[in-house]
């Protein structure tokens, strides 16, 4: 069971969260995140100590909830299967939030990377961690001869996830799912296997 | 040759479209541009009544340069050479700013398709028409005979712009040009021809 304490800090993580995706980290001022948390300022302080603080602490959160979701998604009867399932849930995940805020780590990525290397270590970790994931169901698949792709693992790999994040951007401008499943179709080409 | 208005108004579009590349648009205030540009504020408002006026007119300003740096790169002894092409082409406009800012639009439609319906239109139709351009050669290409993918021309165009704006987003995470350059290569492998 959770604390008080621990209570709160949950809550003001959410709630951040939210106005992070939404507007941007710099954007959001902390009276705003006090409006939606309804936490008083001091308290606030207590368990983040600034907005850089509540930043990195969001993105971690968000981080450690998106590798979960990629661990429960990438399943399947073989490693081909497993990669396109994670795909499709990553899919389902935006199409939930009806395209609104997109990938957090994308947002994080073009706003923050530029000027200030904590948020950018994050995002760095992020993305490579979740390549290395993909990449061991490539190795995977090919060394069982179901991917016999042109394309090195680790770059194929790295192109999954960049038309994905593309996509969640285009379905975002658009507010419609076409971009992000035009580009699991496309991604679904890529990994067929080449004869 | 240009009057001493107009030169004024090309230097402000120039200078803000720097800051608003690299920091973004909702944290960039009117008294960094002022700085930026050495212009006066009333000579600023003279020419852009608002922010919101100023970031517009960036916007055109880059969608217009981009245009004309999309029609000059898709040349080519093909169409499917032509696609290729602009691709490189946007790559290296991406690598000689050391892939600091990276993609203007890209940016834009994650800080403010949300938020402001003026931003979100120029931005859907910038990708429309990228899209529409691609997609055009790559029915010219399937009519030819030289493209045979599974997957249908609107669908594929799309694919190729969200892999190049994810591509251009994870060359901007690493600082490096590795991430455009693999889903320049997964770009290639989609526009093969299918046996």
């Amino acid at each position: 069971m959770q604390t008080k304490g621990q209570e709160t800090r949950h809550h003001i993580l959410k709630e951040s969260r939210k106005l992070f995706t939404r507007q941007g980290f710099r954007t959001t001022s902390i009276s705003e995140i006090i409006t939606a948390t309804g936490v008083k300022k001091g308290n606030l302080y207590y368990h983040f100590p600034s907005k850089e603080e509540l930043g990195l602490a969001v993105l971690v959160d968000v981080r450690d909830e998106f590798f979960i979701l990629l661990d429960d998604s990438l399943i399947g009867e073989n490693p081909i299967v497993k990669v396109l399932n994670s795909c499709n849930a990553i899919m389902g995940m935006m199409e939930q939030n009806n395209f609104v805020g997109g990938c957090l780590f994308g947002n994080t990525a073009l706003e923050m990377t530029d000027s200030n290397s904590r948020f950018g270590r994050i995002i760095q970790e992020v993305f490579s961690q979740w390549k290395s994931r993909i990449e061991r169901e490539l190795r995977q698949a090919s060394g069982a001869g179901l991917l016999t792709s042109p394309i090195p693992a680790n770059a194929l790999a790295t192109a999954i996830i960049a038309t994905l994040e593309g996509g969640i951007m285009l379905s975002r401008v658009y507010k419609n799912k076409n971009g992000i499943e035009d580009c699991i179709l496309a991604i679904r080409v890529l990994l067929e296997k080449q004869e």
